[in-house]
């Protein structure tokens, strides 16, 4: 499949999973309520279509058909985009998908209810499958998204104690069960699952090719975390070296940690502890913008405080907010000049192709039972996508 | 039912519906992981158990088994306290059965996650209905928590739109609209609805139980509103007037608004706008402690700032962080004074009344086909319990 082919499946299946989410999500009730408005705010930002086209080109390549699993492969694009919304909360993320984050634009409250109201809704069409699918594969992928979440869930708190206790001694294997459970499970594996129990696969096949997606979503979010450092704002949609500023532990950075001096060692544990700033101005009603302006002026008109003094105090509104220290420009510099000499970003893709070669072995091997046809060209393309950037 | 019988009933089916969310999230996962442990943080505090309680003496009055509705009981518990996590955050509320918030002690992003973890765990214990119930009492279960779930997330999204829009010409029925949705349908409708399927009620049995519910759970919210001014932080466990704190929309502030002169009106809109103020010291990822003190001193040492003016600096930093004007102290009794002033208590109070009478009513109806028992009379005493408070 060429990388046009590839692109157009993918466009394909982002717009059937768009479509059928606003089934989901009535227009009436958009037109009515904020929160059923809010809920497309994500799916109708620019997005690649992965996790739908991976569900419906399985399903497919094992014979199953387009309308069975559409609804399926909706509802795991309607979690990621409620993940999305709660993990961009939880890691104070700026921008997403080219635009700003969603707590960003209407405040912490509302958004926290925006995701919550996403997975609530992605219940009933599961439950619908019953009458579509029959019980058994119903009950199956009810079963799938009940591990799904668990995993996801799991994998977050797993990144989020590690960069709240400050926890450096993190190894390539620990990050590698994080990524797969907070990224492979909802991204790959069970969008894979999910389509073979439709296409009513045997199981020794959905595990066979459960397997594949796990190696392949694990290539897949370390070459991600390469692109984060190195990619420009507007073709990667989110901020560069975004995961540097919240402390995430990739691969990158630990082996930069591995390779480092003791005091360099020191230095970068004092910057990872650090929060990052906010953005100033930042309309949101958990942090509303600095009123102290004005007091320091009219101190100033009293002479209780200097212009000098004024000038100290603003700044150091201005970066901290009424905070602690924060990140710098200056900080992130160093890490990703310390990770760069290091060679760490090398090691990181050198991490990626070997997953990526195993995920182009493990699918091979399915090659016996899996017919060629566009759908599996679809499977073999994402690895190649893949392996051609980690090679 | 005497209001020891009551107790001690509730009690029961609170340590009963503990251990079933003890099985859900078991010691060892508990012991490897913070965030199975910190699921059993609410569930641990002290509580009613109102809604196991509704859903166990539901069930067992129409006749089924307590090993049937259990494991759904919990489930239901376990919902509730993952949307007081939530609602914590979105409320930005500071105490919770007599503790501070989970976001307070772990910071946001756990606390997020926390919830999602809990809202997780609850579809596998569900599934498991199948085996235990049968297939189509298990699906109507399902089918019935993906309809709270959604009233739920709709009610929170109305009264989330109400504060952050500032809309104060909000009607009494609005409101009873609002609370139907946000409370009543997962901590009163629900419970009753998945204990009487379980008990293989037929409809139009679980109708009158469903409408018997609606009335109990608005007379409840509108006295735990009352109570919520009225209270001693003590034996309610959440703040005294946080509703006020938090601009929350109440029958009581609805009822003063509408009696209010124009300027008094202006006053309280103007209030109400103000978001409340931080917790000074609260640790917090997101909101850490303040670290301009050492440069206020310095400050003053090098004499760019005199005194006063630190004094005047530190206070305004301390009320109010790096934000605009918060609501102080004044404003809440203000608003207090004027709610007492209008009477607007003791209308709130009549409404409860006839939202309580009418759950009486209804309930009454039910008895030619609810025979006299120790679950009925659960049913009946909680009636009778909000009745007592609002006569």
């Amino acid at each position: 499949m060429g990388s046009e082919e590839l692109l157009g499946y993918l466009e394909d299946c982002r717009v059937l999973a768009l479509q059928e989410i606003q089934r989901i999500i009535p227009a009436e009730q958009r037109e009515a309520s904020p929160l059923y408005a809010l809920m497309l705010d994500y799916p109708l930002r620019e997005a690649k279509g992965l996790r739908p086209a991976l569900c419906i080109a399985t399903c497919r390549a094992l014979g199953g058909k387009l309308d069975a699993v559409v609804r399926s492969a909706a509802v795991l694009e309607l979690f990621h985009n409620a993940f999305l919304i709660h993990d961009d909360i939880e890691d104070g993320s700026l921008m997403r998908r080219g635009g700003p984050t969603l707590h960003r634009t209407h405040g912490l409250p509302i958004a926290v209810n925006v995701g919550d109201a996403m997975l609530a809704l992605a219940l009933q069409p599961l439950l619908d499958n019953v009458a579509v699918l029959g019980l058994g594969p119903a009950l199956r992928i009810l079963q799938a998204v009940a591990r799904m979440t668990r995993e996801s869930v799991e994998g977050q708190s797993l990144e989020l104690e590690w960069i709240r206790g400050g926890v450096l001694d993190v190894t390539d294997d620990d990050y590698v069960r994080m990524v797969e459970q907070k990224t492979a499970w909802y991204s790959f594996i069970t969008p894979v699952i999910v389509g073979a129990i439709t296409a009513r696969a045997p199981q020794e096949r959905i595990d066979a090719l459960s397997a594949f997606a796990r190696s392949l979503g694990i290539a897949f979010q370390i070459q991600d975390d390469v692109l984060n450092l190195r990619g420009q704002e507007s073709d990667y949609g989110k901020e560069i070296a975004g995961d540097l500023w919240e402390g995430k532990r990739t691969l990158m950075l630990l082996h930069m940690l591995r390779g480092a001096s003791g005091p360099e060692r020191q230095e970068v544990a004092r910057i990872l502890r650090l929060p990052r700033p906010d953005e100033p101005g930042t309309e949101s009603p958990s942090r509303p913008v600095s009123g102290l302006g004005a007091l320091l002026s009219e101190l100033v008109e009293e002479g209780a405080l200097t212009p000098r003094g004024e000038t100290r105090l603003r700044e150091a509104l201005w970066t901290h907010g009424s905070r602690g220290p924060v990140k710098t420009e200056a900080d992130v510099r160093l890490l990703l000049s310390l990770i760069e000499r290091q060679g760490s970003l090398e090691h990181a893709q050198g991490v990626a192709r070997k997953w990526a070669e195993d995920a182009e072995q493990r699918l091979a091997a399915c090659h016996a039972w899996l017919p060629e046809s566009a759908h599996r060209r679809l499977l073999d393309s994402l690895v190649a996508y893949v392996l051609a950037r980690v090679r």
